[in-house]
């Protein structure tokens, strides 16, 4: 299978760098083939701009939605923007690992979704292309993300709310949107206060995950 | 009062900076003081990072929370941060105005969010800060925010759900979460391809509910 495994975490020596190595070596033990996107590590850049779009439609005034739609037939995109979006189209599935900051994803990962998955390119307004007809049908997606708090505090009738509530406005409202499949999210609660030992386990668990991975992809 | 108004949309000439443009005039006619932070105009940084902490606890491995912890006993912030947090500090009241971007904040939003609003500052989970107890409760804040899709999309029942309950993850899990009154959401739907006359009209009601704004404020 082919994975985009797009990362975020600021600190290769973190918990969430080390699940991501587990991902790693997991998924390529498995014979599949990996793209990785670690963010922080490219530096990129989350800011949806006017650059964004090196052939402007309209030069006065800038319009983020008609440039995408515009910029999505040609792929006339800024260069970080259509390599990211080469990995996408190359892959059956796509992961998303990030540390959760207040319910949703890192600013930097929000801007790799704002800029890559544009107008046009994972679905169309303007088409009617969503949901049953989002243009990444043939794909997979799946988030995997940690938390500070614990479960208790995430959960229905917790003072959070349950985590994958919040989750849906990303699996539902960008996966689904596309077409895409979604795979459950992944999620380690209080991973930020977790001993040596229960981390060791819960990088078997996961790799475990990783293994399974097969007919539940698209 | 003392108005906070942060602000996130890359075009000055959009409905969303006119709609900006408007709240100053209504807001400095009604006699209040309002310090704007226009994060693209400002070219803000959203992206968490090591170096936001001139001070390090721990040199050898970044961990964001405990880092933030320690710096807002100290103010050791980087100087775009501490910036940011005098004008929350000095601010009866936060208004948070974009346009909806997956629905959800654009990730230059989001990480003045991830940034400035940081642990210690408006929550403390150490000290058991938050919610009833969190660190804001003398402010008030609320979300103005502009979508493409129409509102029946963003229902109950509609293909994305109600977008009130999506806001919520930043309502609650943000403001409330810091101690905040949430004054209603203001939400414009399909602000994308407003006339100019629907235009001249919600400018206006922007405004009244604008002027309008004192008892229901902390």
């Amino acid at each position: 299978m082919k994975i985009c495994y797009v990362y975020a975490h600021p600190e290769p020596k973190s918990f969430n760098g080390a699940l991501k190595d587990t991902a790693l070596v997991a998924l390529k033990e498995k014979g599949h083939e990996v793209k990785l996107s670690d963010l922080y590590a490219m530096k990129f850049d989350p800011v949806l701009k006017a650059s964004d779009f090196p052939e402007r439609k309209n030069s006065e005034v800038f319009n983020p939605f008609f440039e995408a739609i515009k910029a999505s037939k040609t792929g006339a995109f800024a260069p970080d923007i259509r390599e990211e979006m080469e990995k996408v189209k190359w892959a059956d599935l796509l992961i998303f690992q990030f540390p959760i900051y207040f319910t949703s994803m890192p600013a930097i990962m929000k801007g790799w979704i704002d800029r890559v998955l544009a107008p046009g390119f994972g679905f169309n307004p303007v088409t009617n292309s969503a949901y049953d007809t989002g243009l990444f049908k043939e794909k997979s997606s799946m988030l995997v993300t940690t938390t500070g708090a614990p479960k208790e505090m995430y959960s229905e009738g917790g003072v959070h709310g349950d985590l994958n509530k919040h989750l849906e406005a990303i699996t539902h409202c960008i996966f689904e949107y596309m077409g895409m499949k979604v795979l459950p999210s992944y999620i380690i609660y209080e991973a930020s206060s977790i001993s040596k030992e229960k981390g060791a386990e819960e990088f078997e668990k996961y790799k475990q995950r990783l293994l399974g991975l097969g007919a539940d992809v698209v």
